[in-house]
């Protein structure tokens, strides 16, 4: 067993972000955002070897995670019902005219940076050449190029979302087969060893169940999620190196809620309009989207009317307690980088997402992928280190399921940037990003168009 | 230095679970429960080893641990209180009729898998033999053979309640003064060694005091535990092992609370009864039971009716703030499987419960123990490993002093299945699980009657 | 790489704490309380070592971190609403009189003891003699050589408040130049190496930029701090060292806030003082502090009062978005300890604060600092061990700008006490303190005074 690591420390700059300068957040990268500075991305530390001829452990946590309730961004804000707290308040600093709002909003000193578990699998080998073999725990599930390709290696500083909000943290709890010829086996290693940016080795052949809520979430559904993956490396004569993978899965995913006061426009620059004299315009506090998915009737579908909210041993499943039907299938193209790259990626499907209306979630068409070219050069005459420009563009437009409510976001992205590598076990990336997004990680989910600076620096340990 | 450790993952399948399924679940094991699937129950780092002649490190951190309001499988309702917003919710979901309640409820994505401290103790030697020790810091309680017992090694899936209710996790912070003569040493290390399924080195004799409040819980009543252990394992000339113990400990505990809505037929399968025309039924909110331990005047037992709620400056101490009277007795007999084993534990005492309104937590009796009988089959013949079929039955009767509110439990339960080690570091359980036990978790703490089907599989490192 | 660490297991015990006795609380240690006994005060775990010849790096993790809402000794309070309710409790409970307060507090059981981030940070060396390096993640802010010498070797249990009020934890993210002379890197890893309570090397000369709003705390203003310091240890013939420093650092902080019921009297033994007839007295509802500072109008200063607590788009920064201003220079002298050893350290400066009405937190003067004189006696008659006999008495008056409300503070404390080695791997310090402090954890915020047993058993591994 060994221990190794990275950590990605970042810097984004908006340098400019249009009328609605707040609604500026992405789901991958909390310091895309207003008043940010520099943020520690990834932590990781890795324990991993074989601990026997049969069995090799990877475990991988992250030090940067955040428990629930932490590193919050976003500042509470006091109802104005407190009227002789107002009357002091306003009595020893009269700065805005009473009477009025409170004006203040409250930051949260809750820390983040706490350890978490990224990867917890044993691969359970059954024969001497270790082609077959059984993954259980937590693992990467097989789907998609992006997804699989460590965070170590990748040059864009997010992954694509149409590929990526397929799993949350690209991971899942389940077991896993899989099939890899030997030889494709040292292939994949060396793919990733000599700074071609690989995927590593998920099996030429890949089948998996797993539980279908995201990595360290606990299940909900009882219904797992079922995926399959097969891809193909072909190394020509001159040594380029192209693979083609086609991927699926298919399940049912119970998304997360939280209240929200409904509006129109979501997913446009307008979001958040409230016609006049609509029903939503004397709506009096936030509410939870209803959960269009069938109930959970084999365990007894609840009648929830008898409930109310004093009763503490209320039931125990939500409605739509089976989920939201959650399916998808993608298609991968890769030439790998020596010296000129390609990658493309595009997956259809269908998945959660709330409704327009912002009263519901259900089962709504997606699509998405992206194109990223890239090229190797190695400064051999002053030996400064290795380069590696690229330009991405991605595209989606559909549900993402892990963000609370599941709303629709579209993305239309254009990434151009370098990743230089001084030294083997230190890297930096500077990238522009011209973003028209949705932000997805609060409502009313407005539209979004941004410029923005990114920067990394990455020590590998 | 060294690292070691060792993962479970776990499956829980109701198999039957009479009418009020949603309260088939168990303090030790939150997959076990509806809509449950694969779940990481345990993710174990050991970082231990000699740092002098005098000083032993033992540092174990568990990495599926949940940080406060992480990986809850229970909704949360909304109160019908928001007749507009519920306007809106019909007008375009018209799913049920309307006025009713607002029929959704809400799961949070609050992520668990964190990393926390199991042990962290220094074992100070004061002899070359390392005979006498003290034991600084958190580290299991020496009470109960199978507390001890590495989860590890254990046959069945959970420890049973009747002597694992004594400690949360097992552990404590404290001071531990441990006594073992130096051939016992070297057969407590080969029990474990040997795969007999010893409980480890806590001393022939053991005494300590500690906080009391549970494991990695802060203290609330400056009382300390104190406990007591003698174990003397004797080996026969043939070989065989016989262990016999017997332990105690006596402290005040102070417990947590937690509103509930009261009602009557705690542990039984009509809880939740609310008689007509009782002072139950016009109950507004839920509200806390009372702590009847006595306060704590050396510090100003405080007049809380001088305090609000508006007061943030309100006092300290809750009321009963010494504690609980929390006491136990236990005796143990073991034969070691060789290949026949047998192990048999029970404890009486008095701890604190929440009495059958549901108003106040006194101090009451309880006893339980458990039976496990277990045979070691190693397949010579064939090569395929290592077999420990067992049956265990355990009861218990008495309060589960650290789930909120220390409702009473009744516990009877009949396990019977094997523990299959294909490899040594690899282990696969299955057990036919018949349960009639008490939700412990949430009010109103009914009793279920359930068959389960439980695996496990588990990989050491 | 290698693994290496510390315990530090405390014991503090309240020998006289005056007529508000629940008011003894400190910053920097949650053992110092009512009811508190044993308590792991750090749990540290270092990954360490030369990546390359140009690469270090320092992982430092705390295992016993309390993530949000854990760990809490305050009990909280059920409001007394609910009549129906209580008419159910005093029915079954007849303890006090009804008509009344439902007397009753609830402890949370959330546990603590989480693992997170120290340090983490990669020494990036441009030279061969790594006189000059760039350091990027967190790190200890060079700032105050109390705040750079680590914790295992500190004499006094908890840093002067004076000087450690700068920074979070000691820590912060950001990006540090450093240069160090050979000879001189040599002598401060000697310092530490030769038990002489060292700083380590942070630079002759450091400069850095960093977020500002503590470590493991996301950014909230996008201004960056500025830090420098100028450190000359002087070697004399004799052997004897004396290092001089001088170091200052400006910015904003924002400060984190939370709502209290605001009263007169702050930073006295009479805070808490509501006067008849004054606005005070009609507060309905506790409320937040306004935070006194520019806002954020490059973003849009957001007008506040087109937005209710209905919305949940509603603005993103709070009041005083830039921060509060936050500038501080300090000078320090030490004498190591060759055996007598001096070290004074002071500062001045001007930072957030809660105004004396507690209504808004507003940019006021501090100052303060500590002396420190000890002894290093080896006992080379009998073998003992090394001891280190301590006096030290601490000053400040200012402004806790990490506690809620940046409360302020008045620290006037003495501590005498010793330090004993019987192994270089274990310690253990015995101290009594005198304490005039300011409970700066919870509203009011009053006056204590307390006299205090304080001890320690530390492990190093």
């Amino acid at each position: 067993l060994s221990l190794r690591g990275y950590t990605q420390m970042r810097y984004n700059d908006i340098l400019s972000g249009g009328p609605n300068y707040y609604d500026v957040r992405t789901t991958n990268d909390r310091s895309v955002g207003d008043r940010q500075n520099f943020f520690i991305r990834r932590a990781r530390i890795i324990l991993s070897g074989d601990v026997s001829d049969h069995l090799y452990l990877y475990f991988q946590n992250d030090f940067a995670s955040s428990p629930p309730n932490a590193n919050s961004t976003s500042a509470t804000f006091a109802a104005p019902t407190n009227a002789a707290g107002q009357a002091v308040y306003y009595f020893y600093n009269p700065v805005f005219a009473f009477p009025g709002y409170n004006q203040v909003g409250s930051y949260s000193n809750a820390p983040g940076n706490f350890a978490q578990i990224r990867d917890l699998y044993a691969d359970i080998y059954f024969d001497k050449d270790k082609e077959f073999r059984v993954r259980a725990g937590q693992s990467k599930i097989p789907y998609g190029f992006e997804n699989l390709q460590s965070s170590q290696n990748r040059l864009a500083l997010d992954r694509a979302d149409a590929i990526n909000t397929c799993c949350k943290d690209e991971r899942d709890l389940g077991l896993f087969f899989m099939y890899t010829p030997k030889e494709m086996r040292h292939l994949f290693r060396d793919l990733v060893k000599n700074n071609l940016k690989g995927s590593g080795d998920y099996g030429m052949f890949a089948f998996g169940v797993y539980n279908g809520q995201g990595a360290n979430r606990i299940e909900l559904n009882k219904g797992t999620h079922l995926v399959a993956r097969f891809t193909y490396p072909y190394v020509f004569e001159n040594g380029q190196v192209v693979e083609a993978s086609v991927q699926g899965y298919t399940g049912r995913f119970m998304p997360y809620t939280q209240a929200i006061r409904p509006s129109l426009g979501m997913a446009t620059n307008w979001a958040g309009f409230i016609p006049l004299n609509s029903p939503y315009a004397t709506v009096g506090s936030a509410f939870v989207p209803y959960v269009n998915g069938p109930g959970w009737s084999s365990l007894g579908n609840f009648n929830f009317s008898q409930y109310g909210a004093v009763n503490t041993w209320g039931p125990a499943v939500a409605n739509g307690g089976e989920g939201i039907r959650d399916s998808r299938v993608a298609v991968t193209a890769v030439i790998y980088p020596q010296p000129f790259g390609l990658r493309a990626e595009w997956n259809w499907g269908v998945g959660p997402q709330l409704n327009a209306t912002q009263t519901a979630i259900e089962a709504k068409r997606l699509n998405g992928g992206y194109v990223e070219a890239s090229y190797k050069y190695e400064d051999k005459d002053f030996g400064t280190g290795v380069y590696f420009p690229f330009v991405k563009w991605q595209y989606y437009n559909g549900g993402f399921k892990f963000d609370n409510n599941a709303p629709q976001g579209r993305v239309n992205e254009w990434d151009v940037g370098v990743e230089y590598q001084p030294l083997p076990e230190l890297e930096f990336t500077a990238i522009y990003s011209h973003m028209d997004r949705t932000n997805t990680v609060a409502a009313p989910y407005r539209q979004f168009q941004a410029d923005l600076l990114r920067m990394q620096l990455q020590w590998n340990y």
